[in-house]
């Protein structure tokens, strides 16, 4: 029985999504370096060959994993409007703490491994970075906050200051979640309220 | 004429902290897949062979002048005990940012680059960062401060805060640097703060 082209391309395309969500599983608990393209293959249930015919080679495949795993925690780290704006903060900081609990060693291969750098991986992140600074800087503008360069240069500041310490946290975990999360909403506020020349922090 | 094996060797040593300068500068101005071997011998004024005899090879060298640059950047950003500590801090950061200013492409190869994720190279960047933090949480502890795993976690986040900046700062050039200082030095203030649980910040 011949098949036709559509249903194989919707097939190829399932089949690959089916797979990237293996590899989001994978490199969420091991490094890059750790996982062979066997281990990627036996955890699909399928042969090497058949594996390649779906991706190129194992950076091609963790590029696409890495693309999705970056969508999903736009996606969950959302601002969401209906909140006010501080309960609003502490939900996507949240949302971004379980996401890095969820895949610590993937996170820090990501961030600090030698993969980090490929440059279209590196597109990735700094394109998941762009988007955060941006959404934190849009909420300054509802509230009607300047968003000068130097409070754009807090904020950018910021994200660098969540990367160490979420990747700081996980690997110690000698401070409670609870605490990381006000950690990281009251440096916020207070980078920008210094950034925005502010004679003192907001109380 | 016969030279002694001891000459031979101060020789040797010399000869290539001479080199390791000449990196130093190189690098600085620009990345690291930007120069060629060829480039090193021609500004050393030196054959490519000869070179090779000093250092196995590019990356070899690159190391030696990293290596070198962290040396220096731990010198200059030493704290100077005889000040009082918001003006040490100050200066340190001054030197930092000098440093910063003056290795523009070398600092963003360094943090951002390929070759920032050799295993080696890693080792040597790792290592300035624990300096730094153990910098600070030394001058916390001498100020009557305690050093609680949070307090050590909003330092050593502090430090991805202070390279984000830093990075931004040089590329972008909006922000006055007396500000990128004050926004350093008040948000390192204020995360160690609220890290401390304290009700507020510090006036």
């Amino acid at each position: 029985m011949a098949t036709s082209p559509t249903r194989t391309r919707l097939d190829l395309d399932r089949r690959r999504r089916q797979l990237v969500e293996i590899g989001l599983d994978l490199f969420s608990e091991r490094a890059y370096d750790e996982i062979a393209i066997d281990d990627i293959a036996a955890a699909a249930g399928i042969s090497k060959g058949l594996l390649y015919h779906y991706f190129p080679s194992k950076r091609d495949f963790y590029v696409e994993v890495i693309r999705e795993a970056a969508t999903v925690l736009r996606a969950r780290t959302e601002p969401d409007s209906s909140l006010p704006p501080l309960e609003r903060l502490n939900a996507s900081i949240d949302a971004y703490l379980d996401h890095v609990e969820q895949h610590a060693r993937g996170h820090a291969t990501l961030l600090r491994g030698g993969i980090g750098t490929d440059p279209e991986v590196r597109a990735i992140v700094d394109e998941n970075r762009r988007i955060s600074a941006q959404r934190i800087i849009d909420a300054i503008v509802e509230q009607g906050g300047d968003p000068t360069p130097a409070v754009r240069l807090a904020v950018r500041g910021w994200i660098g200051f969540v990367e160490a310490v979420s990747l700081d946290w996980v690997e110690r975990r000698e401070v409670a979640r609870d605490d990381v999360r006000a950690l990281l909403v009251q440096t916020l506020e207070w980078a920008v309220s210094s950034a925005a020349g502010a004679p003192g922090p907001p109380v």
